[in-house]
């Protein structure tokens, strides 16, 4: 871990930058007081945050979860949860961590009282969106329902945090996070991958992180599928022992041939495509595992029953879990695999509408679009 | 356990009565040699066998899992594979039972050799079906890809035996594979359930045996629902502590006034309606499981963006697996719920077409019905 | 759930009489102060407490894991840990209790931010006994690191409460949380234990409900052996299958005889007796697992080597855990065993003195003893 | 995977050269036949067999499992058991190999049918050792049970092979089921070790590949303890981020300095120091887990009271399991680590005795010793 030694607490402004969240896609850029630790709690310098693709769709529509909670438009509040920063102030009887220490974060805390939290799954806590007045049970996941880090500070809970390794930029260690829900994904499907197939379909950040953790714990072979050559060639970059350009191969046929016909042991589905599931059940042999980490917005026919037929088991994951931010940084302390491969593009704080745009459309070949919050 | 003193092995005849499927729907009682065990096999007198939903699928369209694998029609040999008998015959270097045993069976004996069975899953054997001549590994699935029970005699592996408690009747027995099939559901879905709420969607064989499991196991509370009011009355006597007509009645409005509005630990879905899977996605909690244990037969849209969302796992199950009869078995010499309350109806060997009719039809409220196989 | 409804909050008093420890062994019945609910807590009006065999060690010898990890003798604090009582006021923010409801408790609250509650291994929170001012994690064991229930009131967190089922006496409810310690034993070995053999090893509260929850579960044959005649009758009524007097009769060989010379599947040692894991390790298959549930003093030379040929494994456990208390109370509202029969002696708030001597000397029979806190 | 074309079926030779056991102690090179493969076995030319510390405990005092189970001096076969080879023929029905294919093996076969077999866990086979005519249930453990490698040909069952990766010489591959036996000590401490602490107590070949492949797996940090300097700077080259030499230094000391005085997750024990246990239980945090891999031989005072108190897990494992083998070598096959640095001596087949006598001296630094069957 790496400290820096020249915080000094007294500097911590009233007030700071923050992009703030009207109706349903208009940011503005306001002065907002930065806010202070509470219990087990930090105060953080936002030094940079990723922009992900759920920013998008939770600026544009909604947080997802409140939505399918039928809770109304969450507004009024910053958005943006793929973040690294530095701590400036404790909370009463923390001490896991210093003033000083370079952290990123995991978007959910959980409220810690409720079944799940009770079970070490605070992701799937039951008290999600539950943390406004009169009704606070602690659930925080920030840039969804509570103040996020589209600003330049933010409070947290420790347990969402990570020490960022030594000699890691800003820009790369805010994909830690983003290499946390990968490896969660691959906990999920059976964590002692190595030496086991997977497939990864879509070469999205998460896709291409999974990509990347997966070869590092041993996984073998590791293939990705996209529709992109730039995208999957950053997979082979990263770990891809196979890359298939389903715009133009079958990936059902190419996998396979690889495979003497059985099939593969797992597959990670990060594209959302609409037809995904469908394929990839098609693509693990009997007694397969499927992650799905993305989805299509439009509910698709799934053939159950090859599902039924082929003992094959189905996962959904929210984001990272079970502490598995902490492992990923650690095998990017390791130097496992080169994250920074999948950061484009950089803007400042009041550019933040512009970097949306280009992760929106993908412009310039945009993977994952950094924002320095300290530059205004 | 119960053994027989009287069988006599020089009484075993040379033929025996068969029922053998010829074209898809052709059925023929015939003269066929009784069989003789090999290597960790016995020889069994088949003294009762129900009849299970799948069998009128495997005569009138084909085996399943071959169809998957784009197999041709298995035909000319015996269906049927819920059975129980007697053993009279052992194979070599057999001790762990004797002749005189009362067994019952599972389905599947995996290969023992591919990447499934060496880690005990042996339902999803990677050989399945590949047991023909010169390319035999060793997979049975009576009743599916190799001779099964509407006959008098059938040649099992040990490892698909499991002992009758003594003093059960034959008709009960045949039960203990399908509430093998309904421990295995539960097992996937967590195991260790007591305590935990759980609803069981349709009261056919494996659904109501389900549900005596699962209230076996201790949960609570445990809901059934159906569309037929005597199969709920039976879920009733097997220990639903509530029972919803879904002709009636909104599943969810129900689910959800229990629950305080939460949801379920767990879903088991056996009915195979159309939109099953979607309705029971929304009957469980965040980071609920869900069982598949049926399906329909056409695709049906799945709303993918709630599973994500809320962390929900699905399991597709093909049958009974990880030796889940004999912890059934267990249950049931513990006389831990009344099988034999969904045997409805029983024919001798050679009216099994009327039995067939009777079940596909649902004639007379038949649930589950037996064929004594040495009757005539 | 019951409610009682004439609690009145007004009616909370200042001050309670409570049992104090100072010196090792020294007791001493005082007035102080009814404590608050704080945030995620509610106040416990005591009507019940249980003397558990720890509570003998505190008071003699201090908090077991504060000895372990060096600590001072903890004194000044109320001792007991084993009760029961209603609400009678709600920190902020609590709505999953209402005023009025009878609990019972688990022992240990974690932290909720260490590396095992992050996990959901609370009872296992690396902030063991972090919990006084300045340094404040928010760990409670209560009767342990914090104040317990030889008082009059107490204040819970909620993570530690259940309700206690309809109908349950007072004195039956402080048995739940030892319920849920040995349903906790029973989930470390394996959950789903129908149709598995198991011994319980030492009849005492813990090793007894252990032959009732194991049986409740549908674990057969369940095994147990003490040295008592009268403990071993009750461990009869409580569902054990057989029961071996170990003064008498040799354990191993008994077991062996039950299981074909290959021993059972799993072993719950509930003793303390010095050579007592010497002696399970060898009752148990290979690839067996052993529970350790109690601990003689003195270190005892173990065949390591029995352990390593034959693939056991062993489970230490400091009291419940993973919220089995629950699971237990599921089980005891059900009316699965009847807790009651290990209740022998009762003895007002300012008997606590011969309460303990009854335990410590195990006089007439003595198994569990009762005070009830509001009788003076 | 390499294939080997220029085998010749029709060049088997009818006899081999063969050490067989006589009285404890006594090796005899002889003429023996060249055995035949049955179903689901293939014969193999074995090119290269190492020396494992329990080869000198067979020879010496006898089969461990035998023993345990009271069966005598297992004599007059064929020790050996870390071997690779060439397949010359295949069983009947074989197809998962091919003459030429280069092959390494693990140790175990199970019967295939016990409650073990059934479950995957073939290492504990309830039928360890029978495998005699007239009660053959088709357990093998070549070179305990039955004939191993300190000869020129052996059968194996299929599910004991494993491809040599491309391009790894004879000797290196040796050493891939000594990898597997470490590999199934990280699988079982648990799986997905990537960011947690472990150490590895003893740097012998188990306890150096454990740490190889522990670091392969993303563990961290990585500690190795032994007493002799060279072990401990192999352990560093193989990827230990601390060595710790125990004569000289404490590692309980440098092991609560690194973790501030936590402890680790993990502690594989590796060194059979008749006080390891006790050590390694307390270098482990609170609900911390202890892999034993290897034992002293007499029993020794354990502090039990520390195990229960922590709450901590101790698993025995006898050598490998779960096809852990397959994970090492694709471990190997994508060069995670160097196995070849702990392979210090090679002799020919005839010089066994002197290979032994190196081994069990440890002479010259001797940690793999070699011996090529070919050569004579």
């Amino acid at each position: 871990m790496s400290a820096n030694p020249k915080i000094d607490p007294v500097a911590i402004p009233a007030t700071m930058k923050a992009w703030v969240l009207g109706d349903p896609g208009e940011l503005s850029l306001v002065d907002k007081p930065v806010p202070r630790p509470g219990a087990a709690e930090v105060l953080i310098r936002i030094d940079a945050v990723a922009i992900c693709a759920t920013d998008l769709e939770v600026i544009a529509g909604g947080t997802p979860a409140l939505i399918e909670g039928d809770l109304p438009f969450n507004k009024n509040f910053t958005p943006g949860h793929e973040f690294m920063g530095t701590i400036v102030e404790l909370g009463p009887n923390v001490d896991e961590y210093a003033v000083g220490d370079r952290v990123a974060v995991e978007i959910h805390a959980g409220c810690g009282r409720c079944e799940r939290c009770r079970e070490g799954m605070y992701t799937s806590c039951l008290n999600y969106g539950n943390n406004y007045p009169g009704h606070d049970k602690g659930h925080r996941a920030n840039g969804y329902t509570t103040d996020g880090a589209f600003a330049q500070y933010a409070v947290n809970h420790v347990n969402t945090l990570v020490h960022v390794p030594e000699g890691m930029s800003d820009e790369t260690a805010t994909l830690i996070v983003t290499a946390g829900t990968a490896m969660y994904g691959l906990d999920v499907l059976g964590g002692l991958i190595a030496g086991q197939s997977i497939i990864v379909t879509g070469g999205g950040p998460i896709g291409l992180l999974a990509v990347a953790v997966a070869k590092a714990l041993g996984a073998s072979p590791v293939i990705l599928s996209d529709l992109v050559e730039t995208r999957l060639e950053l997979g082979r970059k990263l770990g891809a022992d196979h890359v298939i350009n389903a715009a133009e191969e079958s990936v059902h046929d190419i996998v396979m041939g690889l495979t003497d016909g059985v099939g593969l042991n797992y597959a990670f589905e990060c594209s959302g495509a609409p037809n995904a599931i469908n394929d990839v059940i098609k693509l693990v042999k009997r007694g397969g595992r499927v992650c799905l980490g993305a989805f299509a917005h439009d509910p698709v026919p799934i053939d159950v029953r090859h599902i039924v037929s082929n003992n094959i088991y189905l996962y959904g994951i929210r984001g990272e879990g079970k502490s598995a931010v902490r492992r990923a940084a650690a095998l990017m302390a390791q130097s496992r695999f080169d994250a920074s491969l999948i950061h484009t593009h950089t803007f400042p704080l009041s550019e933040l509408p512009e970097g949306l745009r280009y992760a929106r459309e993908k412009l310039d070949g945009a993977i994952k679009i950094v924002i320095k919050t300290q530059e205004i």
